[in-house]
């Protein structure tokens, strides 16, 4: 009896990482080393995220992305509208009553025009998905592609990234075409009615309980847009892993989501057999439920 | 275009408050007072959380979650236990490694014995259950009881408090009638596979995104418990309003979930019209992502 309170801990434990005690363990085989040119470190006050980008769905915004990064547009910059439950977005915040002493400068949409959007790419042979193997609401088909949660529509031929949790994605204008710099991540329970209706070119890999601490606005006020500037939790530094010297970069490995090791940890959260469920669970994924691993090294 | 900004803002609002502008308006009969004895206030140190009781289904738990609180229990504890995308789990954490020089007294067990789980409850007429309206794959129907997320199975005549983001349960042992002491509150994408596996008596109506603000614990070193404890949030206090003086009490109003008005809100959001959805979404409704409102009057 003295010990319930640790085993309160060590039962719930099971429930959360149940998927965690995979046989056989993965081999070196079965991880994929995040291209360092896609490897997005955002500082905030609170750490430093990890953002996977995918230029395989996007590859226009997430070039865009990694220009803006590069040139230093997001530094200094803050996460202006943050709604609890739903998305943070950052990026000048401009024309926001926030910011309504600040007006952009013409410059700026010179320099960064509105872009196409890629709310979904066609299915292809460059790349593999990974059906989950378990039935969605929202999508004909969900599964993987190289880790990113994807939705998939057969007859349609397309594919796109699915908003879950810790999805980047570019804001837009009620026109599609109409992204140009500001970006939101998804903080909150998945929300798939945006699936397709804006561009989602990456995940966060690590670091998301950082966002997660942000400051929030209150979205029954200018839209969740933080008034008080004051309040906004800065964007510290964007950096694209490559650009560090060699010796700062650190390193992310994810693991493979066509690997039988994969397809291992599915089944293991599927089927759950841990004695602490009272009653089995129905054997049901929810693709943003799914984790897939990651691994890092380096500073 | 120099409003893209502010255009992208009112935009994404589109997306998230599609429901907020509901015709036709609530009336004060589509409100329901919060029972001061079932309102709990937990203080951290981001803010005050606002809790609702469902002694309707869990009588014992909620009963002795209130006892808790009045005997002080909680007060000056810790969330010892915060996984970034799961649960904040607060208590003593007695047992944990955490704690492990401040073994718990013989006291606490004799004074807070362990617990019959009511991990579900018939269905009955004391109670309105308010069918959601849209399929669930966890449950054979999904729908509210006077606010709260709940499952119902007609063939074995049983309902139960869905776990959402900001449900409040009670942790617990292997075996089922285990709980004492311990609670947790679930911060991430919902994890369904708990439903009916641990007792679910509350939810947060107010102030989740202090919650979140938690210090994290790394899942992979001792379950998420944080180890150093001075890293640990405190819990601040925890009142029942009730014992507050009439003047201090804080006032809350819940939409009724089986009023026309709330009808309505899941319509709207069900249906998407806004001309900001290129693609129209499936008219499917999540349970966690329906929105409940609440007002708040008062101090």
């Amino acid at each position: 009896m003295k010990r319930i309170a640790l085993s309160c801990v060590a039962a719930a434990i099971v429930a959360f990482t149940a998927q965690a005690a995979a046989p056989p363990s993965p081999s070196p085989a079965d991880w994929r080393e995040v291209d360092p040119q896609n490897l997005v470190l955002l500082d905030t006050r609170y750490g430093q995220v990890a953002i996977e980008l995918a230029p395989e769905f996007a590859p226009v915004n997430a070039a865009r992305f990694k220009a803006l990064v590069r040139a230093h547009f997001y530094d200094g910059k803050t996460f202006y509208r943050v709604i609890d439950g739903f998305v943070a977005q950052g990026g000048i915040g401009e024309g926001t009553a926030a910011t309504k002493d600040h007006p952009k400068d013409d410059a700026t949409d010179r320099l960064w025009p509105t872009l196409k959007a890629e709310f979904d790419r066609p299915v292809g042979t460059d790349v593999t998905f990974t059906p989950l193997g378990s039935p969605d609401l929202f999508a004909p088909e969900v599964g993987h592609v190289d880790g990113f949660p994807v939705g998939r529509d057969a007859r349609e031929g397309r594919m796109w990234i699915i908003h879950c949790p810790g999805t980047l994605a570019f804001a837009r204008d009620d026109k599609p075409d109409t992204a140009s710099t500001e970006f939101y991540i998804v903080i909150g329970e998945a929300p798939r009615r945006l699936d397709r209706n804006l561009t989602a070119f990456g995940r966060v890999i690590a670091g998301l309980q950082y966002i997660q601490k942000l400051e929030r606005g209150d979205p029954d006020v200018d839209a969740g847009v933080i008034e008080d500037v004051a309040k906004q939790d800065p964007i510290l530094r964007v950096q694209i892993a490559a650009d560090l010297p060699a010796a700062a970069q650190p390193h992310f490995q994810v693991m493979r989501t066509e690997s039988q090791a994969f397809d291992a940890k599915k089944d293991e959260k599927r089927n759950i057999t841990s004695t602490f469920f009272f009653r089995k669970p129905p054997a049901i994924l929810d693709v943003c439920l799914m984790p897939v691993a990651v691994k890092r090294s380096g500073p």
